[in-house]
């Protein structure tokens, strides 16, 4: 892997930061990988849009943003118009079903996930969507080893919900599996 | 202001970048600027150095990374070796002096604030250094206004932990009241 990208995006409150921290630091810090976060503020930021940008490589980084990625998180609707389409072709798209009907023309394999559906199912809340949306992501690419990830997860949120993130990332490999395996018996 | 660089450095568990992630939102979201916000994780990263960069402009922002900082905040001894140099001339370095002594030459005015102190001092704990040092940076150099920095923390923050922080920031605010007063009666 010379340098892989990916973007994350959604609104305000959904965690789309702490995400991509999270996977930066599985990557880099754990996964022995340079990595950039980043994160771009500009208009549509004060009307509620969250985006974060993640690029991994074995190399070091010059360039820190994202040019084309090859992987796509859309959280909600806006998300999906702006950014489903801006990926590589035969790249991955994980779009958030819960929120998401249409999801427009793109060069990239879409993914449907009801991400936030399975964190009001399993947890009660929306909170932890972001970190379902980590394992869906990594159990869909590999981009990240999942002892990386949970030892990014557990070193950054609060100590109290450590344990309630940790089975989230639970949740999103398996909806993976899940995934995989109706695709296996569709064709 | 065309351009504002800020670089905020220090180690795991200091805030690092929480800070930059908070005066980026304080800058753009309420503020009406643009921000870029990154993390850049390598090698040193592995050995627990944490380091966040801020850009800040009016323009839209091209090149996201930090070029030669106009602000420069130093949470631990390797930090200030690493970076307090690396400053525009005239330029601001905070140096945590909990943690520093001894500061190599730089081309800019350098302020030491016993940062962390301060948090022990009022708050019986660390973990609201990072926003001490939000305070003292933007009550130094303006770099962005009060009420929006008071709403990114706000915002950004566990809501427990709100006033918490609010008081925090107003620390330092008032390290830096208590340091330029200093300096008019040393003058």
């Amino acid at each position: 892997m010379s340098r892989l990208e990916v973007r994350l995006s959604g609104e305000g409150g959904q965690g789309i930061i702490l995400g991509g921290i999270i996977l930066a630091e599985a990557a880099a810090v754990y996964g022995g990988l340079n990595a950039v976060q980043t994160q771009s503020y500009g208009p549509e930021s004060r009307g509620g849009a969250s985006r974060c940008e993640v690029v991994l490589s074995r190399e070091e980084i010059d360039y820190p943003k994202v040019i084309l990625p090859e992987v796509v998180l859309v959280m909600n609707r806006e998300a999906c118009v702006r950014y489903a389409h801006q990926v590589r072709p035969g790249g991955t798209v994980v779009v958030d079903s819960t929120f998401v009907d249409a999801v427009p023309e793109t060069p990239g394999r879409v993914y449907r996930v009801p991400i936030t559906r399975l964190a009001r199912e399993h947890f009660g809340r929306d909170i932890v969507a972001n970190i379902i949306a980590l394992g869906v992501l990594a159990g869909l690419t590999g981009l990240v080893d999942r002892t990386s990830l949970e030892q990014a997860v557990a070193n950054r949120v609060p100590p109290a919900t450590r344990e309630a993130n940790l089975k989230a990332l639970d949740v999103g490999y398996r909806a993976v599996a899940e995934l995989l395996s109706a695709a296996a018996s569709d064709s």
